[in-house]
């Protein structure tokens, strides 16, 4: 037996932003009970120069839609990234979710080899599906979702790894 | 073609404890430039009630070392877990690479139906070895790596997403 490109992809993904809706719901509710303009948390950031919990939201999404569409074959849809409230965010994370339910195992399994090419800011990288898969997919967006994490629990958002990891 | 187990778990390991080595020398490497005692570095948290840099390593680094040895039927090697440097965080994480680099893809391979169960704590998790892959060690190994880095980033060591993902 041997696993496919759709078992190592697909439902992890849809799993942890499952899991980063509850941590952004817990970050929502922390806020409201102390009174903190939410707004703060959202744009909040582990060090100056890094990026905010927002970003990090845009990021993981787009780490999430960009494969299995690439995969298939298809362009991945095109966010406008001007979430700036928890509900926007998993509003974004939940739209996110329905379309990687479109795919099917049948349109990304047997890919490993497929080479896709696409830009990463002002760089253009090439991969084929399996180091796409475990070289900068998984990584990149276990990577967001944590740093979402990393940031709200910084706060004091009372968040722990069953929250992260599902149960 | 399919992917398998070991393809998608021993060199993504091994390459992001490679990353981990190279966060943690430039953590090293800073605390020594501001002239910071470099325990301060590792004893580090986000927030009081999280765990800190080294335990962020000891979790990572068994999480790496646990997959590969329970789908190959063995007892993974236990580590003391007394390790309070950077030197001895990088010794452990080094240690941990030749481990997994013992093992062969026939070692792994076509165990996605194996089921395995040990201690999580007070707790004992059973899991076949896709689910093991893919709910658990994936996101648990990103995790702990992430928040290695996301505390020595809050600390102003200048770290860039390539430390952690490799070129």
């Amino acid at each position: 037996m041997t696993i496919s490109l759709y078992q190592a992809s697909v439902p992890a993904l849809i799993r942890g932003l499952t899991q980063l809706n509850v941590v952004l719901e817990k970050g929502a509710a922390f806020a409201e009970s102390k009174n903190i303009d939410p707004q703060v948390l959202c744009n909040d950031r582990l060090f100056p120069d890094m990026l905010p919990l927002a970003r990090q939201i845009n990021i993981a999404t787009d780490n999430a839609k960009g494969f299995p569409a690439r995969m298939a074959g298809q362009q991945p849809p095109r966010y406008e990234d001007t979430e700036t409230t928890f509900a926007e965010l998993i509003a974004r994370i939940n739209k996110t979710i329905v379309f990687l339910e479109t795919f099917k195992p049948g349109d990304i399994d047997g890919k490993e080899d497929k080479v896709v090419s696409f830009k990463l800011g002002p760089t253009e990288v090439t991969f084929n599906g399996l180091d796409y898969l475990t070289k900068f997919l998984l990584p990149n967006f276990y990577f967001h979702v944590s740093m979402a994490y990393a940031i709200l629990r910084h706060n004091g958002v009372e968040l722990g790894k069953r929250d992260y990891l599902g149960s």
